[in-house]
């Protein structure tokens, strides 16, 4: 019982006399979301039903371009799963109606590979939280925000606000935070929040590199954000402290940085 | 009775029997901010030493590459001056001294040039306070920081650290309490507190570009700073604040924005 973080290879199969490709789909990121709810309902309508209400979905989505881009309409999708008991009933509807088509909106692809093993793909894997907890410790976070990556920062008076900048402080209270609450090795309560307070003090923002706004579209609304490569040193001294931030390092991994990592952003790798 | 910006253009003289020209100065803006308390000093000491015992300096340094590059040693500094009464004899100090060689570290540098008018150059020019303080209302700012920029943001404790990034809310509230520190048109304190409590709640970064990491010297220390151009909204309704945003815009091409901008960090412009 772990995350997963794996990539499903699509194939759009010809389409119409001409037998022209489509093109590649105009909304990924909320038609992987729909998929994605379309094959858990074919697993258990009330386990769709339970993941839909979450308020924290125990999932991330990204839809990304093949690399090398193929020209044919194909998509890669990333999925990652935070919560015990998902990965495997979603390999096995997935591998089920992969043949016949999986419904990316408009459009039917074909499951041509799935990839689960970072032999496959440097984005795939799998860890057991036990291997997460014992992380090395650091004295800082690197981290490579590959897909639009935005905080929401709302604030008093129902103002929706957004950061779409890599906040030192943000990006580790939204790691810690989900860790929380998806991972059965939370920390404790009055743990979480003296670390809250170090990573509020003592995080600073010490690099940055390849630093992008992208607007990007998550749901049904348009979201500013960055992608880049952000280096964040801890002031701190403590070893426990030092233990979490690895900890939350590796995690951000399978759980993503910021908002609306379900629909497509946010999506984080360590270096 | 105004904010002034002008460039002096530095020719280095020729050095040694070879004639070779001195590399270009090491330390642009350390020597700069000598070379600035050195004129002053031949002007007055007495003033010399109260703008060096400012907290807020009256004055903003920074140390330019000609464009196009020379490759001759020179260079190129851009003075503001923000209080009353500086301008004038700095100029005369400077067209004195000039002649005979200005010392930017070790190398005497000849004033080629003085450029005082934005027909002379972009980053040149004058607003009167009344000018400034008449900017027309915006419900966003457009600065692009030029050289790098940081934020001190000191937290409990004697900790020191700072900010590399555009934050709109860092940015206003710089901007801000420098013009409530030198303009004599400065806002009510009552206003001048409400204006920053509607910039930390409704102002958002809407867009940026060219956004680089870069580690600057100012005086004795290293810095980590960003430059590039910054797009903020100001969710805000009031007039007033508006007003304001528009005042605070115009007043960053003399003020600059964060720390160190006697040592060359912050210089911005509205665009």
């Amino acid at each position: 019982l772990m995350p997963h973080a794996f990539l499903l290879h699509l194939t759009s199969p010809l389409r119409g006399e001409g037998g022209a490709h489509p093109r590649p789909p105009r909304y990924p990121g909320l038609y992987a979301h729909g998929l994605f709810f379309a094959l858990l309902g074919k697993i258990d309508p009330g386990l769709a039903a339970a993941v839909h209400a979450a308020p924290r979905k125990p999932f991330t989505l990204a839809a990304l371009e093949p690399s090398p881009p193929s020209g044919r309409g194909e998509v890669v999708l990333r999925i990652t799963v935070l919560e015990d008991g998902l990965f495997a009933p979603l390999l096995g509807v997935l591998l089920r109606e992969g043949l016949d088509g999986l419904a990316l909106g408009d459009d039917l692809h074909r499951l041509a590979r799935v990839v689960a093993t970072p032999q496959g793909s440097p984005l795939a894997g799998r860890h057991t939280w036990e291997e997460l907890a014992a992380a090395p410790p650091t004295r800082g976070l690197r981290l490579r925000f590959c897909t639009p990556t935005v905080f929401a920062t709302s604030k008093p008076g129902r103002r929706a606000r957004h950061t779409p900048l890599p906040d030192p402080f943000l990006i580790a209270k939204s790691l810690l935070s989900s860790w929380q609450h998806h991972s059965p090795l939370r920390f404790p309560e009055v743990e979480a929040a003296a670390l809250q307070s170090v990573f509020e003090l003592d995080l600073e923002l010490t690099r940055f590199a390849n630093l992008r706004f992208e607007r990007a579209q998550a749901a049904k609304g348009f979201f500013p954000g960055f992608t880049g490569a952000v280096e964040v040193h801890c002031h701190s001294d403590s070893l426990e402290v030092q233990r979490a931030l690895g900890v939350l390092q590796a995690y951000a991994f399978y759980a993503g940085v910021g908002a609306k990592t379900a629909y497509g952003l946010g999506l984080t790798t360590p270096y």
